[in-house]
């Protein structure tokens, strides 16, 4: 039995739909929330600020003494998994092998699109795995960078919306795809929009669900379990503008958000990150 | 004479249409650029923090010991103008009481727009003003976020850009207005789309060359000036990816840019910000 908290962040609410499905599943276990709110959004930015803004989050949780980090964001988790499990003796669990295990368990075989930022698609993190398990699968892939902006402005069914949607999938629409990995934590507020547009065609896979299992399997593992006998508490931290991430992290989180403190990160000491610069 | 560099910033490319104008207006003098591309877009967040990235920034354009500032930016200039000149003994221009003067210049009384992020809309710096100096015009003011992202990625004349004009300007082209400004440096790359949808019906006023014109006043007030038979070279700096800015600042300059170098503000020490935090 272990009483510390969970350590979640993201670069900014996107991840309240992986706290969302973590307090579903395990609602003994405490969660600590960092947004990056000051310095969102990440996925038009290169790996060594990624890495550096990652390490920078990861420092403060520590500091929060949390048992173990889920980086509830596809950018970060694409450009900064690896490196921050160099920097930290911490558990560490990220969204994209859950993600991909989420569509590999969805469908036998067919054709596999994946949607994220920029960053995420250019790392070719979901494509590479997807191609190791199902190398007869066709995998598609392709960034939709306007999609964040468009869900942090609220627009989840504003013909606008559903204008991006067509100038990003149109071509997919066309030639079918069996599944659609939604690879931003972002995406999941678009469902009920993107299954009109593919007329209901097409399994949509997100992997906040499977991200939440993972967290459960490894603290089982790891002897690492709250108590199950206690109702968990949660903190938010952001590096900006606590006011604005209440209104809208109550969208993601679907339900009110109490707890939201200010946080400037950049202003702690987070020791050398030569392997960064 | 003065040969040192007039140091230009803003939060990424949008300043490019201030430096295509100085460079126009007064081609004799160096400038030295700064894009925050690491933690663009400024246009959602809050006061101390868009404070403090702009003194780490002065502070930057301090050390290549530039001879002025100037705020490149609507949404610093807004909240964070006032805040530098008490931090530096540089002389300062923004870009806000250049585009308000623009603006009164343009037309002599009746309904004016402005439109910008969403951080320099409620800040009511044009509305103030235009209000000190026009008290019996009509001032009206929309923030349109999704403009920027818009302009970063490319799409000037996209379909899906057509139809955010209409969502965000649709009353106005119906009630009409004689003047609108562009109170944000990405917008006058869309300026043709623009008055297509007012079908030239509207003075489009924005404060790029204002800007410069104030600029080569105040350099020439102060004997600031560099040396009329030269040729000013140009530096530009970014805290992200200076490939991608190369790429797309030349749609803002108009030309190739030359010399983009990498440089993370943040690592530098720019004393105390308790008036900031």
């Amino acid at each position: 039995m272990d009483e510390r908290p969970i350590g979640v962040f993201d670069s900014g609410v996107g991840g309240l739909t992986v706290v969302k499905e973590l307090r579903s599943l395990i609602p003994a276990e405490d969660i600590v929330y960092f947004g990056d709110t000051a310095r969102v959004p990440y996925g038009n930015k290169s790996i060594p600020v990624i890495r550096r803004f990652s390490l920078e989050i990861a420092r403060f949780l520590e500091s929060m003494r949390v048992k173990m980090l889920v980086i509830a964001c596809n950018t970060a988790t694409a450009l900064a998994l690896d490196y921050l499990k160099r920097q930290t003796d911490l558990p560490i669990v990220g969204v994209i092998e859950p993600g991909v295990r989420a569509a590999l368990n969805a469908i036998k075989d067919g054709r596999i699109g994946v949607i994220g930022t920029s960053a995420t698609i250019r790392s070719e993190a979901y494509q590479s795995r997807l191609h190791r398990f199902r190398p007869r699968d066709v995998i598609l892939a392709r960034p939709c960078p306007l999609l964040v902006p468009l869900v942090e402005e609220n627009l989840l069914d504003a013909p606008i919306t559903k204008l991006a949607l067509d100038m990003y999938l149109s071509e997919w629409r066309e030639s079918g795809i069996d599944a659609l990995i939604l690879a931003c934590t972002h995406y999941p507020l678009l469902k009920p929009l993107i299954e009109e547009y593919f007329q209901g065609r097409v399994r949509l896979i997100d992997s906040a669900q499977e991200t939440a299992r993972e967290v459960a399997e490894l603290l089982q593992a790891r002897r690492l379990q709250a108590p199950p006998d206690r109702m968990g508490s949660e903190e938010f931290y952001v590096s900006d503008s606590p006011e604005s991430f209440t209104t809208i992290g109550s969208a993601f989180l679907g339900r009110p958000l109490q707890r939201v403190f200010l946080e400037p990160v950049w202003k702690r000491d987070i020791g050398p990150v030569s392997a960064v610069d």
